[in-house]
């Protein structure tokens, strides 16, 4: 390692800073929950309510500073000069930065690395933005009310076909060799990708809760049950979840509107 | 390096094989212009017609092997032992191998890689999948005939102001010290993430062309225009481009339907 890198890495001991809505735990809540798992310390403007940071962030003036460019959309991570956005991009880095997940650097040439990154990403795609699409089929910037008839289909279909297709998909990934022993994914260790996995199932189960009901009562997605109990159950997660740091899902991604749930 | 490192690296100096539908350039597309523009070696279903090597890697039989899990979609990259999905990811894997990103083992500590990494998840998420849902804003197993009510709303919103807030936010990366000198997003270097946005502008330009020459002519996007550009003129993509091996838009994320396009 080169001097310099040593320097860049020295200039990171500090704490990280999250800037998210405050108010909804939305796509802020895999991050807090990683760093929580890694017993970082971190400060939130959710805790702090201060929404301000976040506007000025993604304010239409904001162009970056000399190494970081702008961001679309939180959640954000600073941590020491870099800031940077997009939720599978941010767990990545955490991820590499508390060994949760293998090292890109590793003696597999980063393999494993790439692998626990595709498995997050999908599940982001399935049971986080597809999940928010069934109350925002048409729009995001109209109220749920105002695309309700196009919510409907989607939620039909979300839940009749997209939600089994991703759990049956995990189902297979845990049945897999490559999945390792124990509950996990991908080679038999806890990863930021299980992490995910339980949060985004958690709100799924908050949004359509006699749909993921049924379909766990089926019995065909009985690992993916288990990891989202064996993720809840690890001793910081627990503590964190019965803390008042965990927010309340409200009107975020994952929202419980009966009409859109199985009848 | 470690001798173990070593081997995996020297297993891997060996052809790319890209697992994409034959049909549609897709999301097959980025991957294919980012390998042409490295120069390097690749196959691909597309050009063989090869489905049934796509269908077995999504098949609900396949569970992966003993270090890679099963796919939930393609694109898919085998690489040696290594078989990835999710776009991406690829085009991570890809731009570290072939200098199309800062390194993630660099001086920097990666930060320039985690940058350009958000860079293009943001392409992904507002020049892509938001353009596919124009066309299939309720249901992905739903013909475009069978929610066109709803594609129609969705598509008025996505011109008016989706698209336009995407695009000005990469006009502001672009306008930002972070972005260094030259058409680039990032650090004055072309990295996989301008590939990325010229690739998606251009569906988007096919399957918008009236909305996106009016926002064009604002003149309000111009570093956007010209990345486009430069891009197009990169000698091995250029080449590509007036090659055969590059497919016509028809029926994928990118669809000429003039009513979902400015009238």
């Amino acid at each position: 390692m080169s001097p310099t890198a040593k320097r860049a890495r020295t200039a990171k001991d500090v704490p990280y800073d999250l800037i998210y809505w405050p108010g909804i735990p939305g796509r802020g809540e895999p991050i807090r929950l990683v760093l929580e798992e890694a017993g970082a310390s971190y400060t939130d403007t959710a805790t702090t309510n201060d929404v301000n940071t976040v506007l000025s962030q993604i304010s239409k003036k904001n162009t970056g500073d000399a190494s970081n460019p702008p961001h679309f959309a939180p959640p954000i991570l600073k941590h020491g000069d870099l800031t940077i956005s997009q939720l599978p991009n941010i767990l990545q880095y955490l991820g590499q930065r508390h060994g949760l997940a293998p090292r890109l650097d590793g003696e597999d040439g980063g393999d494993g690395a790439y692998i626990v990154n595709q498995l997050a990403l999908t599940v982001f795609d399935g049971l986080s933005n597809e999940t928010h699409d069934t109350h925002h089929p048409v729009s995001m910037d109209l109220t749920y009310e105002d695309q309700q008839p196009e919510s409907l289909r989607r939620a039909d279909d979300y839940r009749k076909n997209r939600l089994p297709k991703y759990l049956g998909y995990f189902e297979r990934v845990l049945a897999g060799e490559a999945s390792g022993e124990g509950p996990w994914l991908h080679g038999g260790q806890l990863t930021y990708a299980d992490i995910v996995l339980f949060q985004c199932l958690d709100g799924v189960k908050h949004a359509f809760p006699k749909a993921l009901k049924t379909l766990e009562d089926s019995g065909d997605y009985s690992g993916v049950f288990k990891l989202y109990e064996a993720v809840r159950e690890r001793p910081k997660i627990k503590a964190y979840l019965e803390s008042d740091r965990r927010q309340k899902y409200s009107l975020g991604i994952y929202r419980c509107y009966a009409e859109l749930d199985e009848q």
